[in-house]
């Protein structure tokens, strides 16, 4: 995939803000298959409204969106539409984004990547200001839920080429970061590039 | 069981915030049984620090927490621990406290008390300013989570007289808020009365 204009490389480990207009598409393409990313929205111009995994789950009555459903702010509007998903639709709404705390608690003495740095880095660079991390939608991270409410960590299923195209239904700034998480297995093949793509509405 | 001194009472639909030092615990009694309870904890002279329910799954690996559990705020620490429920164990992470707009979304045209505005008045008459309302812990609530990810919204299986005892792991101003839900039905008798006491550490 050629990169500049609407195309994006999003380097593994790293984070980027891109903003959409409504109707505008991105498409976040699992390059070699396996890798966690994960994703935040903010409505353009007010930014403490931002996608809100526990509205979306109430709104929802689901735990994982599916195609052709709404994601929804924590003012209950839906920004985002997911409306294709060519991998197994596996994709998580209840774990939060790493962050250097994480790492730390994991055994990590030094510096380390993280999708919470990430997120307020590439905000930073477009001139918003973060405020807190909220909860990501984890695309292509498997969390299995067990009947007693168990949680496990296991390896993104997603497929080299596999993607998933999410439709702006206001004005958003989109948030993702290529998970740099390499000390459990949800990486797949450990940290992988992604690739983007900014389609018109 | 008497008001005043450590025993409060919590009247249906309303909030209120309570101050914790570290080591001592607040019993959350279910009067009559059937009520829900949204709970979140900042802790004491940094508001920004919260209990997360996506840090909480996180460091749990579980939807629900558990006698013995800790639970965790947005920088990971634990704030509280649950020390000890004579309910079935049924309590919810995974929903966004009602607000104003859920209640308009439901069709009520006016006024209707919710467990947001319970969470920032409460947090006012306490001189706190509120943040964003994170996530809470709804303790007694019934959401059921299927195998394919759909979710119920039941009845609340708590019986009256049924208690959770939340110990603080560090100094906290615990909110709670007698959800005022009449619209679905999580409050299997209709909002109710709840009982408060503090407990010495």
């Amino acid at each position: 995939m050629p990169h500049g204009g609407n195309h994006h490389l999003l380097p593994a480990r790293q984070g980027i803000a891109i903003p959409l207009r409504a109707g505008e598409r991105l498409r976040i393409t699992n390059t070699h298959g396996g890798q966690v990313v994960d994703t935040w929205a903010l409505a353009a111009g007010h930014p403490s409204e931002h996608l809100s995994m526990e509205h979306s789950r109430t709104s929802l009555r689901k735990l994982v969106p599916e195609i052709g459903d709404g994601l929804y702010s924590n003012r209950r509007r839906p920004l985002l539409t997911l409306v294709e998903d060519t991998s197994p639709g596996v994709h998580d709404t209840l774990i939060a984004a790493c962050d250097p705390e994480r790492y730390r608690q994991l055994g990590v003495a030094g510096e380390h990547a993280s999708c919470a740095e990430n997120f307020r880095m590439a905000l930073a660079a477009l001139g918003v200001e973060p405020g807190p991390v909220p909860a990501p939608l984890n695309l292509f991270m498997n969390i299995r839920w067990r009947e007693d409410g168990g949680l496990e960590f296991l390896p993104s299923p997603a497929r080299a080429g596999d993607y998933v195209t999410l439709q702006a239904s206001t004005d958003v700034t989109v948030v993702l970061s290529a998970c740099p998480m390499d000390l459990n297995p949800i990486n797949a093949g450990g940290p992988q590039d992604v690739e983007l793509e900014v389609l018109p509405g």
